[in-house]
């Protein structure tokens, strides 16, 4: 078996919402094993400077280059969007961001070029996914709505009483009159609420979670260089955190959607 | 007139919900003059160590020093808990924090010694609550309930909707059957969910919202030191900001309850 192969991917966010991406890994790519870094210490992201999201980017590369991965995935919004060029320049590895081929998917799959994006304030903000688009696809509407009652519901576990539908209604009526046929989920949480968010939105309105296009991709990436793990096996998956919050096993197991085993915390200057 | 008793009256938060307490102080001492500081470059203080909100602290009461004031009021939970006793102790002027003023609220108002208090995370977590009521009256029964979604839907505008009341119901109907007389609003943001934490509470539970004792004994104060300000006015109020956030303007108003004027940018070190 060559060595390369042999070897585990990586996958970092500032907090738990990365194991939803993790999730479809695990699902898509179940032969591979993941060392999953959740920098909890410096969570959220968000509201850093761009330097400062580099710095704690690179760190966080770093930390997982040491435990031999052969790929990166950027499990993060923040992340994706400020440190995934200079990542990918300068690591030895592919390096994949979970805005890329979440944008990529809306463009391939909208019919009628009217395109929404849902999001954190902070990710909205950045204008990632705005720019994104503007440059994948320049013809095509884009609505952006930041919907930021949906990551306490995620991480409360409120996910299909009236009280999610009910904040689903208010922030996506608006979009649906848009009449936009795609809607990018562009908040590793929001998954969780994906029941809900179909509900109001319709049959009619695809839903992008970006984890899966990101798993796709990841896939067909180490296929094509032949590292993809040769032999069919349930992987092991890695959890290493800088820290731990509050419910952090409820909330990571809601999540991964299986029990948070190997969890280690370690230091990541 | 005295030129201590023209002075104003400091009060600083990490963020804008100390903004409901100046909202009381502006109904109950229409006369004095208030400069409030909200550090919002560095909010939230909940999630920082004990030494950092300290500092912090410490950095909010030497720039409100600085502009003459005649007594402090710290409006921000974090910052009350870990930071009081030093600032008091540190400070050549009267300090008022907001936990005292509701604990002993909550103590004097209590039939049945059984007190409830919601607050954040974070608040709950740092147990100052619970440490002060079990100095004040340890004969009485408490009950700690985190509210996570109330701060979001305070921000939001979202108070008096289907959607916060059915979160208090989730929230409260656990502490209701506890059969507390007494409810502490521990978060600076909760006011503004009042009606539906009343509605779902009933009539039999009191509710403390510490900005009124801390009003309160900030007026007792000034007029027991002979420096309240002594002729009939309505007063100026200044606000400084270290940063400004989202909505900051309507979110401010919301929770000021007036227009916000008089606002300066400013750098606290």
């Amino acid at each position: 078996m060559p060595s390369v192969a042999s070897r585990p991917v990586g996958v970092f966010d500032s907090g738990l919402g990365g194991l939803t991406v993790v999730r479809q890994l695990r699902r898509m790519l179940p032969e591979e094993e993941i060392h999953y870094l959740g920098d909890l210490a410096h969570l959220p992201y968000g509201t850093k400077s761009a330097g400062e999201i580099r710095r704690r980017s690179f760190g966080c590369a770093r930390y997982l280059m040491r435990q031999g991965i052969k790929a990166l995935v950027i499990a993060c919004n923040s992340a994706s969007s400020v440190a995934y060029e200079s990542l990918r320049r300068n690591l030895p590895i592919p390096v994949l961001n979970v805005i890329i081929p979440a944008v990529e998917e809306a463009v391939a799959v909208t019919r009628n070029y009217r395109i929404g994006v849902i999001a954190t304030y902070a990710t909205i903000e950045s204008r990632s996914y705005a720019k994104m688009l503007e440059r994948r696809c320049p013809e095509a509407s884009y609505f952006m709505k930041p919907c930021p009652l949906f990551v306490p519901l995620a991480e409360e576990g409120w996910l299909e009483c009236p009280i999610a539908s009910g904040t689903a209604r208010n922030y996506l009526l608006p979009l649906k009159k848009k009449r936009i046929d795609t809607l990018i989920l562009g908040c590793t949480h929001y998954p969780l609420l994906q029941k809900v968010i179909a509900d109001v939105m319709g049959a009619g309105v695809r839903l992008v979670d970006s984890a899966i296009p990101t798993a796709q991709r990841l896939k067909a990436l180490l296929k094509g260089k032949g590292i993809y793990y040769p032999e069919s096996r349930r992987a092991p998956i890695r959890i290493h955190v800088t820290d731990y919050v509050r419910n952090f096993t409820r909330i990571g197991e809601a999540f991964l959607g299986e029990e948070l085993k190997n969890v280690r915390l370690v230091k990541v200057p």
